[in-house]
């Protein structure tokens, strides 16, 4: 049998620890994966586009656990009470090629984007920031506030979304639990003053969400929103004018930011800074910008994680999934067996 | 929530129809699908190869539907007592892309393959064959026999396997259903004769276990093994000599038998064949042979078809794998909420 955790699992192993703790947990996770990258097998996620958005498999695989997810990115969803982003995914065994763990992926990539950002953030930006701008109150916005807030310590946000009732949401959630939240008139008001800046919108557009006379000197930036052909979220003089950190670049260069710059725009992998191969931030004025746009890796990273986390709790269950017959070799026998197939 | 249909489900509901009636009615699904071949977006598969084997997922989309597989080959797997073949899959919506169904398609791999051998067949072989030979009596070969009985009324069986367990399990699940069984002494004795050679073994090798001089004139040959790279079944001179038809020619060319010849050597797209714009065999004494490797669209087939016949029965269920809060774009407060999450 498969090990299952639905939605609802997820929901209630989540509310058991805490989110704060979890993601702090699983930043480590993270962590340790892009600090073994060269061990993972990489390639750019297979993408079908079609008009209304885009269905993606995410494989990667360390020799010893394959992982896959299955997301979808379609922006006119939430319209019809639909989510824009919907995931599931699973961890396999290499060696025998058997499905080990299936979980939805909705939440877990939510967490793990969160956790991937503030890792990058713990890198790059600078060791005094206290403001976090969210550009972009959408369903990543709270997990990106809790994350930097149980890892860096920050707890001053600064918030811009053009639908006010995402921000009136994201006040909502989070106000409660102790934020200092100030609703800005524009991209621009939510910049300024702010030592990090996420940019997560989800209109699938080549966006100027931010332009480079918003940033000041010193700000890291996210920028998660853009994270598929023809969507883009950045001034490309922001890119040109700062220190542009990736995970992929094969797929960067297709899905992200630098997708409007010219093939050869000089970008660093982020496990090489991580890794303490490559430099991080070089001054305390330098602009850096993770031009994120979400790796298998980091979805490896947080089911790794789940099974480990999960394990003995009452939040997993099984799915029937795999044929288990007598003889291996006789698949015919137990389709035509009337007997009830074993479990 | 999304339809889920396991493996007690899917073995239920074959028991409930009868295998040759499903595979009847399934080949007029691949029959169809295949007509409109250019209608389907279709990529070479993405494999993750390692020491044991491989596993793979294998996307489509007909701009309606979405589909992948993940299948596994493990050719020593049966020796700790597993399948080499382990395999499922989901059928999506485009135009929201989320999930619809999720299903085993362990066995629906093993009905989709021999349904697209008898596509080919039905075009491909002369119209008054009889015998059919299995070299290789593995857990696709029951499937195959079944499929040519109830398509193309073929009982004539001269079956061989290098484990003799193998021949005694297929002869133990095919004699009592009314076959005439021949087992041949070795791979040349079993092709003595058969005017249909069905290769399905499991070796991930570049094996022999056809020579060209076993294959007489007029033979229609499935070539089902050889489906990854240092994987095949033919002696080359077989396909030099004959007349190679394939699925999807960029797969095959990684993938197939034709991995041993030039990358421009002449093959024929299988599904030109079957909408009547290519020509299929030429005379009576013309050697065909399909190069299948197994491509993405047969399995979009077996989900659709599933899809369809299982609807109102008892044997499909649902799966808790989308998250359905009440403001789509509220997933922070569905994940922090006490309250049991809406079914």
């Amino acid at each position: 049998m498969v090990s299952f955790v639905g939605v609802r699992d997820v929901v209630g192993w989540l509310n058991s620890r805490g989110i704060e703790r979890t993601l702090g947990e699983l930043v480590e996770y993270v962590d340790a994966d892009f600090r073994r990258w060269p061990a993972f097998e990489k390639s750019p996620r297979v993408a079908s586009h079609s008009a209304g958005g885009v269905i993606e498999l995410m494989p990667t695989s360390d020799g010893e656990l394959y992982s896959f997810k299955y997301v979808n990115g379609h922006p006119a969803n939430p319209a019809i009470g639909l989510q824009t982003v919907t995931a599931f995914g699973v961890l396999a065994d290499v060696a025998s090629g058997y499905p080990l763990l299936l979980a939805e992926m909705t939440v877990l990539t939510a967490l793990r984007t969160a956790a991937t950002s503030v890792l990058a953030a713990r890198h790059l930006a600078r060791s005094d920031s206290e403001t976090l701008a969210l550009i972009g109150t959408g369903t990543q916005s709270e997990f990106q506030a809790l994350a930097f807030r149980a890892i860096l310590g920050i707890s001053k946000l600064r918030v811009f979304d053009t639908d006010p009732a995402a921000v009136e949401k994201f006040r909502r959630n989070l106000a409660p639990l102790g934020f200092e939240i100030v609703e800005a008139a524009d991209a621009a008001d939510a910049a300024r003053g702010a030592d990090i800046i996420t940019t997560c919108t989800a209109d699938k557009t080549n966006a100027t969400v931010l332009r480079v006379d918003m940033v000041e000197p010193g700000t890291h930036i996210n920028a998660i929103g853009g994270d598929c052909p023809g969507k883009t979220e950045l001034d490309p003089a922001i890119l040109e004018g700062g220190r542009v950190f990736v995970e992929f670049p094969p797929q960067t260069r297709i899905e992200g930011e630098i997708q409007q710059l010219p093939a050869d725009f000089p970008v660093t992998e982020l496990w090489r800074v991580i890794a303490g191969e490559a430099t991080g931030r070089t001054s305390p004025t330098e602009v850096t910008i993770f031009d994120s746009v979400g790796f298998a890796i980091e979805d490896f990273s947080v089911l790794r994680f789940l099974r480990d986390s999960i394990a003995g709790t009452p939040f997993v269950g099984n799915v029937d999934l795999v044929v288990e017959p007598d003889d291996p070799k006789d698949l015919f026998g137990l389709v035509t067996s009337t007997a009830p197939v074993p479990a």
